[in-house]
């Protein structure tokens, strides 16, 4: 018995790869994604009254990890990458099957062209995500205030302060006005929670990489801080 | 692009049809339903941890609705049948990827022979119902108090009052004897929303039937009561 579904949608993020990406939506809240909706899902009255919600849920399909294994058991990175949990009590993308949720913020739903476009707030995905669900966020089903969550009853800390060299500033300054978007704060609350795996073999390695609005970023880790040293064209 | 996924469990649940189904988690708080993890899900590292956490999302297939077509908008239940909202501004099971999420209480995790159990709480699921993911419910990512969600901002509220023949009564007692489960309050639960569908056509009606627990339930709805009047063996 198996399942097939077409994606109705696909995010366009500043995320540009996989490291880097917060744990969990909600994290980063500058940082924004557009979910352009696809044929034959685009009709503008597929969304009619969504509008009314503040909030979503984005069902999607961790897409890169579609053809990667699965163990019984990982090691997530807020436990210090040493505590081994089952898949089922993680949020891991590495899962039986790859699909995630995310509530999100909901600010507008626009058309552009023949494009349906809704405009989401502190989300925690990939460029290029397949989105396999939308739906209403419903506080009397969906926000459970009593919930316990053992080992996950708190946010992770931020355990990184965030600098930036004087060339890497102005390299935000020149993005900002370039894409609209809150690139020096976006960088800032990414960076401070530390986003190298925690089982990371070498700790020692300093100097680290990833591709935010196209960009390449590049930051050293020494003594709890995080400079960005670089942001460069790829 | 199209994306497979097999189920890596099945509902087993009193509520064999799909009338009377309560329309979200937790509005039947009595009803109960085991998730039976499928091999190769079904090994003890893959839950180890999830104990600590007092709710689960499952996120699972609208299985009877896979080969339905879905449209563009749905009339809810709850805005009295008449108003056409966007699909994806619903929970409706009719959706162009019929996949559904609840968030619900796990009682606990057990074992019996070679199965791996999971008793869960104030479900509503049908009987048989795949499974493809459980996640851990966190609360700082999915419970949002600050949400606002429309015409969807209040549960339903009940809007009838529920009886039982003395004959109906005495059958819940044989089969709660049987059972072990609240089966008088598990239908009181149900009947009390109005399942009957809003939109039904012929609001003259007053006979109806089910089948819950295995056995097929009818009852009769006139002036605010519904009375249940048998419960036998289908």
């Amino acid at each position: 018995m198996s399942f097939s579904f077409e994606p109705i949608g696909i995010i366009h993020s500043c995320y540009d790869q996989k490291f880097g990406i917060p744990r969990q939506a909600g994290l980063a809240p500058a940082a924004g994604a557009v979910l352009e909706l696809l044929p034959p899902c685009n009709r503008p009255e597929s969304v009619k009254g969504l509008e009314e919600f503040s909030h979503i849920w984005v069902v999607f399909v961790f897409h890169r990890n579609m053809k990667a294994s699965w163990k019984p058991t990982v090691r997530p990175p807020r436990l210090g990458g040493n505590r081994r949990i089952g898949v089922f009590a993680s949020r891991s993308g590495f899962r039986p099957n790859p699909i995630g949720m995310s509530a999100v913020e909901l600010l507008q739903i626009r058309r552009q062209d023949q494009k349906l476009l809704l405009d989401l707030k502190g989300i925690d995905l990939l460029d290029g995500t397949p989105v396999l669900d939308v739906k209403p966020y419903i506080p009397y089903a969906d926000s459970i205030d009593s919930a316990e969550a053992g080992f996950a009853n708190k946010p992770p800390a931020a355990t990184l302060t965030v600098e930036f060299t004087p060339q890497a500033r102005q390299a935000c300054r020149d993005l900002e006005k370039r894409t609209g978007e809150p690139v020096e704060t976006a960088i800032t609350q990414f960076l401070q929670y530390d986003p190298r795996p925690a089982y990371y073999d070498d700790r020692s390695k300093k100097h680290f990489g990833t591709v935010m609005f196209g960009m390449e970023i590049k930051w050293e880790v020494d003594d709890g801080r995080a400079v960005v040293v670089s942001i460069a064209t790829k």
